[in-house]
């Protein structure tokens, strides 16, 4: 069974939003053996979303479309489908009064440009939708099976989840495809391929995919045949070596983030942690708290962006900030100490930086960095010059900080 | 000239990865007045990658392609185009030698695997790459243009820049399509649709698409045709009655944000900022510091997790916590005015609720959110009970929290 996705809506060949459902799909289909093959995106347009459906309908046995079903006139989904699959369109009287009763639990009169959303193809099941009006539909033709589902992410994910994704399990033989991540920090992608280049050579059997985010690079191993006997196995081995190769660099596998790592090492030592940022301005205590129940460690920061902030609230000495500098190792370490005995916490990380594109000068260009940490047995700093946006200089200078604080666990009886 | 995107990379299917690449190709290409009609994601597989380039020759003009180009043995972009275009792979010299020169730079030897990546297919001319070793691609067949270009954002956005858009743009003769995007935030699609459904009857040439995010709702206003001659005074006429039509909820156009138009406004009135963040740990403040600039107007803040952070860094009183509880009005009034006093600002921000996905009770559910300004003359605060993920909910309560402040600033003297 081989799967196709189509995505739907002008604003993702418009550059004004990225296609999250695709990869969520694609992601969930693969717990139940589903590899997607390939992903279609087309605008608002009748003309090209038919075109979609017909190159789908030749190499996919399983299409799966996201958008174009809402109640406003640029959603064309159904039409689309009445005339690729010529299926008229019926009034759904069921769907209608669902919509209907939808509304009045807001406490509102349904619009009347929601009665569209009650059109169904003739002979399409309609999928129910928990979390929005918008129903989905399912079809089959030639023996292919089609989902059309609605485009709002959380309404997509119900509906596979609920739907798509048990009506497929019960008619695939396929056993989940079997893949394993190991998410590294600090080690650019080419100086970690020519280390692992002897081992892919070895083991022919797996695949190595190499995945860089601008807070790391993940390798993704997974098997390179369907011949699932000794993939376990392989796999297994081979996640070994990998981790054995990029040693401290490994920070966890599969959906572990630096974050869940963090929070988990923190929980398991019974140790508490604050923060004190300046240019990154929350991004550290914000990316902390993405873990559900950081309350357990995390007792709370300060964000110091102007001097006066880092004195009165961190302690910071005006002497250190004239002498060096509010972008300094003298400053990031002052910044961390005092973030330790403000919060009374067990580890405390600190940043100052210049994130750009201004605020730069020959000594201290765009990208320094300077990250602190401060525990009981002494206080670290780490120095960098990162390249990139704005955004980017804050996303790796949050991902290293909380390394930073990740190693030192490691390493450190505390 | 109709255009088709292609990303490669099987990361793209499998849920590891979103692409940025498409969305950002195709915002650059709308300013020279190029539509991109389709975008196909494959893997990194040598048959369907084959597949989406002849299904693209076959539909489009100018192909636009992504991935596959780096050194490792899952980059096969180069082995594809040499069998489908029939083109043999040449060692050439002098990309050979810049590979080697821009390792040399950074202090390194080059890997050998790195070689494959001065292989060029016949015929196609070399596109530099200021920002990689990952040489890009252009050639023409059957007067179609193809560029192939490396996954890394910054070095395709580099490429695009330097290279692919100034070449199109010599050729291409369509004016920039104009298109204006009105924000939203606080109102639902359906209702904003349905206050909108009499204009759209109107102004039958122009299209209107709706586009939701986690942080509110944006208007995109299109010309229908290709007509130009009146496009741009029906554009304008209709983007100020639909601004008229959503009044308070408009926060901004096309690229503004509201970290943006909160910042312009404290800048324009001289005013200054500080944020006191429970449950959002710091993505006020992360959000504030988008924004370049910010240290004009953001003293700083403080991340309260602990109900003793609360007390000891805002001053909010034992009495007011053991009464109502930390997710409570009265507790983001005394954070936010706490937090104005501590850093002695114009305006302070105030977030307390429960992002989930546990910690909720039957009073206080999981997404109960209560956000808090205190300005010279007063404190508001707002309640909002949210739904959707950990992450959904931080992120509208962060848009929430930004358009307080907007509001007010728009309405208030200070």
């Amino acid at each position: 069974m081989s799967v196709e996705i189509i995505t739907i809506g002008n604003e993702l060949l418009q550059g004004l939003g990225a296609d999250t459902n695709g990869p969520w799909i694609a992601e969930r289909l693969a717990t139940i053996g589903l590899e997607v093959h390939y992903k279609t995106t087309v605008g608002d347009d009748t003309g090209r979303m038919a075109e979609a459906f017909r190159a789908a309908a030749h190499r996919a046995s399983i299409v799966i479309a996201t958008g174009g079903l809402g109640p406003t006139p640029d959603d064309l989904t159904r039409k689309t489908i009445a005339t690729v699959f010529r299926r008229r369109l019926v009034l759904d009287e069921a769907v209608l009064d669902n919509i209907r009763a939808r509304f009045r639990q807001r406490g509102i009169e349904m619009p009347a440009i929601n009665e569209a959303q009650a059109l169904i193809p003739r002979g399409a099941k309609v999928i129910e939708n928990p979390r929005g009006t918008a129903p989905g539909l399912h079809f089959t033709h030639l023996e292919s099976n089609y989902f059309c589902l609605p485009g709002v992410p959380s309404e997509t994910r119900a509906m596979v989840d609920h739907y798509v994704l048990p009506f497929l399990k019960a008619r695939s033989i396929a056993p989940p495809i079997d893949r394993r991540i190991v998410r590294t920090v600090g080690i650019a992608e080419s100086t970690l391929a020519e280390r692992l280049q002897a081992l892919e050579g070895e083991e022919t059997g797996i695949r190595f995919g190499y995945l860089p985010h601008s807070n790391g690079l993940d390798i993704v191993l997974s098997p390179a045949t369907a011949e699932v006997a000794w993939t376990r196995e392989a796999l297994d081995r081979t996640e070994r070596r990998v981790r054995e190769i990029a040693g401290r660099h490994v920070y966890g596998s599969d959906r572990e983030t630096l974050s869940s790592v963090l929070g988990a090492a923190l929980v398991e030592r019974k140790l508490t942690i604050a923060t004190a940022e300046s240019f990154t301005g929350g991004a550290v205590g914000a990316t902390i708290t993405e873990t559900a129940g950081a309350s357990r460690y995390l007792l709370g920061g300060v964000i110091a962006y102007s001097n006066r902030a880092k004195q009165e609230l961190l302690g910071v000495r005006a002497t250190t900030l004239e002498r060096h500098g509010a972008v300094s190792a003298e400053v990031a370490e002052e910044m961390a100490k005092g973030a330790r005995d403000r919060f009374d916490s067990d580890l405390a990380l600190s940043s100052t930086g210049i994130a750009g594109p201004d605020g730069g000068s020959p000594e201290k260009p765009v990208g320094l960095v300077y990250l602190g940490l401060a525990m009981r047995d002494g206080v670290w700093t780490e120095r960098f010059i990162l390249g990139g946006t704005r955004d980017e200089v804050v996303d790796r200078s949050v991902a290293y900080a909380l390394d930073l604080a990740r190693r030192h666990l490691a390493l450190s009886p505390v």
